[in-house]
């Protein structure tokens, strides 16, 4: 099977305050939206923003918690960039979890939690590299 | 910015079960492993699975719980191919959450569960593009 993900789904508590904290902090622009639903384009993958209730209901499992256990990576393409970036999603409703710093396994990264404290890391590594498109190519 | 996620990260138990339930059940390879981590090359970006305890050491956030509010979604060609993928992921470890139907706003799809309760969707979306490498282009 394709090793394809086609969508991720993230549940929000308010639409409106995750489209600004994911448009003022990412600068990200919505490929599709309804007062119920935010798509956005990725790079090859579509991420959407939706009513933890109607995640609930579409998965047929209620009472999803948080904070789940994954995170979601942003790569900069320097390390320069990364504590602007966890410092500009704070500044629009994150919430820093770990400032930019250098882990073992090398690169630069922080975390920030969007405000339904799902989790993302900004990060500088010099081994992946980011097409044009966005697309990551994996490579130690 | 970039419409980009250079990584989603999954937090799990065991990674030698994680690592059967995704070989096994969706047929994918890893890119890279070691006894402490396994990532995989998806389409456009890259899919890792790491312990958990790993994952809130290095978030600096304790406490990550199950299920999450979040879901990503594998797409497949075919209508008829989604609740054979189900099925196959529940013989290896995973669980169904909701069987395959027509949901309202079109399509086929349902839920399953991973080893470690994080959801998976399988759909048929018939307006979503799929390129040859997995790339997913959103469409009405």
């Amino acid at each position: 099977m394709q090793q394809q993900i086609s969508l991720i789904t993230l549940g929000v508590a308010d639409l409106g305050r995750s489209k600004r904290f994911y448009g003022d902090g990412f600068g990200w622009k919505p490929v599709f939206e309804t007062p119920g639903i935010v798509f956005y384009q990725m790079n090859g993958m579509v991420l959407g923003l939706w009513p933890t209730s109607d995640l609930e209901d579409d998965m047929q499992r209620p009472g999803l918690v948080r904070p789940g256990a994954f995170a979601l990576a942003h790569n900069v393409a320097a390390k320069e960039d990364v504590q602007p970036v966890l410092d500009r999603l704070a500044a629009v409703g994150g919430r820093i979890l770990r400032p930019a710093n250098a882990p073992p396994h090398g690169g630069f990264r922080g975390y920030v939690a969007d405000p339904d404290d799902h989790a993302w890391e900004i990060a500088w590594n010099p081994s992946w590299a980011i097409a044009e498109d966005g697309r990551i190519t994996f490579r130690i």
